[in-house]
This record gives C-alpha cells, structure tokens and sequence, in this order.
C-alpha cells in the first residue's frame, strides 16, 4: 500500500534521469522539489537493470519526497525496447514499494490502470506526441478517450511549432476540470513550448516537471527547478522565494 | 506628416502617465523601451491641459521614440470626461505634431478612423473590459466588428478573474493573424492576467505596455520595462540582455 503524501499546487516534479545506484537515495530524500518523476527507463539505459532494481526497496523509505515510477517505451520517447511484460513487472515492483504515482501510456488497457489502482497507487495517464500539435478537436478527444479509462490524472504532451501551439494544449487543463472532472498535465515540448511550462501550473495543472541539478533535460525546454521557481513568481507578482 | 519610425518585434511600449512639461522631453528621447504611449488625459489630469499641450510641439522632434497618442475616456477606463470634440482636437493635435500612432476607442466612427488614417497616422483601435472576460465567441465578434473599421491594429483588454480567461483573450492574437489579417494587441489586466502580458508577445501582439521607472502603472497588472524583458528572455530560453 502505497503512502499517501501530500503534493502542494503547482508544485515542481524533478526528473532522475540519470542517477547512479548511490546517489538516488540522496535524491529521493532531500531534491529541493515537491515531488519526484524517476525514470525508470533511463535507469536502466545509462545504468542497469541491476541498477534500477536495487533502487526500488528506497521507495519503501518514509523520508523520502512522493514518487511517479515512470517506465517509458521507446515509442513513447523513452529508452526502453524490451518486451511489455517486463516493463509492466517493474513498474508494479515500484508501485508495491511504496510509489505514489506510476506513469501509464495512453494505450496500456484500462485492466492494468485498475491493477495498479488496486494496490493504492495512482495512476497518470500518459499521451507524448514529439510531431507537433494536433488540432484542437483531435486533443480534446484524445482526453475524451484516456478520461474513459478513469485515471488518476492524464498527460497530454505534443511538441510546439510555435507559441499558438501551446495556446491549444494549454486550454486541455481548463477543459480537464470542468468537462471531465480530471486534473490534467498539458503542456508543449520544444523552444516554442517553454512559456506553456509555468504557464501549465497557473491554469491549474498540478505540477510540472523540472530539471534537477546535476540531471540531464527529460524532454526538450524543460527548466531547471530554480528558473520555474523565479519564473512563476515572477509571473504572478510576487517576490522569489 | 508622422515619421515612420521602424517598431522592432516584441516591442515594449512605456506608459507615459504622470511627466510633468520638464520632464516629457527626456522621456521621449531617453525611455528604455521600443516606443511610448502618452496618456494625454493623464497629463490634463495630474497636470492640466496648458501641460498637455506644451508638450505635443515635442513629437515634432526627430529624436525621440515612436509615440502612440492615448486620450482615454473615462468610460474606458481613462481621466478624460469633457466633451468629445475636445478630445479629438487634441488627438488631432497629436497626429498633427507627428505622433506615429493614435489610440482610438472601439466606438469611433469609422470615418475618424479614415481621418487620422489620412494624415499618415496609424490608428490603433481599442477595447477595455474592466468587469471581466467575456466568453470566446464574444471576443471574437468583437474583433471581427473591430476589424471592419480597418484600424491598422486592434487592442482588446479585458480583466482576468482567472488563468483561463487569459487563454481566451490570448487566442485572439493568432485568430487577427489568421481570420482578419491583423495584429491584434490582447492581454487580461489584473494579478491572474499578469502572465498574458509576456505571452501576448510570444504569441504576436506587436507591443505589450510596461511600467517606466518613476511612472504609476497605467493598468492592473502591468510590469515594469526591466521585469518584462528578464520575464521575456527567461520565458523562450535565452540569457537576459
């Protein structure tokens, strides 16, 4: 059962990309974030199964900062190509050592969601699209189609051309809330897409991801978490922390 | 005949609200922004109008920065509230001097409009909503009913009671582009707006109205130059200048 820590708004979500065995554990407990994203994949590919193995009992720790277990496909923009079964039996190793959140791809059936939701773990339901940006339309039927699937919270991420772009995946969070009742994660990847990071967090997403010092980029125009700090408040008119 | 003097992309455009006779001239020759608005009501209103004119034989000059002549009504949010021909004689007397740009009200006639056109003034054609954000369809009814007076650009502002009005008005940047062949100016004033301030220049508005050192803010929400252009490099990624 997994513990239910509390994850403040707009909080900031630091990705592990590259962690070594011996510095995870530093990370899991004092990042200067409000929640962890580790990835799983990158583990591995920069590392070793091994490595990401030997990781996992530190989820079981209480002082640590929340956790997403994201385990991402090669399709999806990861680093994983092994087979399905594999990266589904480690992402429940992560959720039955304590992970908060585990990150599930738009296509994982609805079975698997409910699996996961049994042991207490939240789901994220995940949509990466690194082409562009569809239209409007076909955005909002995509979080038609995932709210069916009844997550915990959806990701819809698509790559920006330019900054209208963001305009259209940004209007996803409000859509979210008010048509399907369901906090939603959009934002666009991308020089283009930077603005619609923090922009994300004051239209209500619940956080955003950050780079951690010492950590590579997740996806392209990702901010480090002391740039979206001052960012926001400068946004918001308030004196940086 | 006014000058056309080259307005850069993303430009900011300093308010000028309170500059006492002295001061104006340093101000339109030294302000560190891309361009200026003089509220002319605001000089009659914390000065008088003997101030107001005293000044406009300075946008004669040919060193100073491009002007956009303000005379804000008191229905629109302004301090002007004598009779209306009296107020377009001093904008006429503006135009006349060489101010490049004149801000015009959404209720203006169309052959006023014509009129300053014909002096090689271009007219920017606004709109203040002080009571909130109307929905979508409103806005861009508005635009388009603005758009048929063949202004050479359009300023749409409305108060933001949260981020999603801001997404709102924000579209109706690239639907000018796009549906009207515009440049349209939209940004929500107040705390939840002051985000679309930024965005509206990433999105294509040609100017956002910033604060200039010494000056009140002419609107709820509006930034200072400086903090606009930290705000503006931060938000696409590169080092501030």
């Amino acid at each position: 059962m997994a513990t239910r820590m509390t994850i403040p708004p707009r909080a900031l979500c630091g990705c592990i990309t590259d962690a070594p065995p011996g510095k995870l554990s530093a990370i899991l407990e004092n990042a200067a974030v409000d929640l962890l994203e580790w990835r799983l994949d990158a583990a591995i590919h920069f590392h070793s199964l091994e490595a990401a193995l030997q990781g996992i009992p530190l989820l079981s720790r209480s002082n640590r900062l929340p956790v997403v277990a994201t385990h991402r496909p090669v399709s999806q923009g990861g680093h994983f190509s092994g087979p399905e079964k594999e990266r589904m039996d480690l992402l429940q190793k992560a959720a039955d050592a304590g992970a908060e959140w585990v990150d599930l791809e738009e296509g994982t059936p609805e079975a698997m969601v409910r699996t996961f939701q049994r042991k207490g773990t939240q789901v994220l339901l995940s949509s990466h699209d690194f082409s562009g940006t569809p239209p409007g339309p076909s955005l909002r039927d995509l979080a038609k189609k995932m709210a069916r699937k009844n997550p915990d919270a959806v990701k819809i991420v698509t790559l920006a051309g330019n900054s209208e772009d963001c305009l259209r995946v940004l209007e996803l969070i409000p859509f979210g809330q008010r048509e399907l009742g369901l906090d939603v994660i959009a934002f666009a990847m991308g020089a283009s897409g930077r603005w619609s990071r923090p922009a994300s967090l004051l239209l209500g997403s619940p956080w955003a991801y950050v780079q951690l010092p010492g950590q590579p980029a997740a996806a392209p125009g990702q901010l480090e978490a002391d740039e979206m700090r001052r960012l926001l408040a400068m946004l918001v008119g308030e004196a940086p922390s």
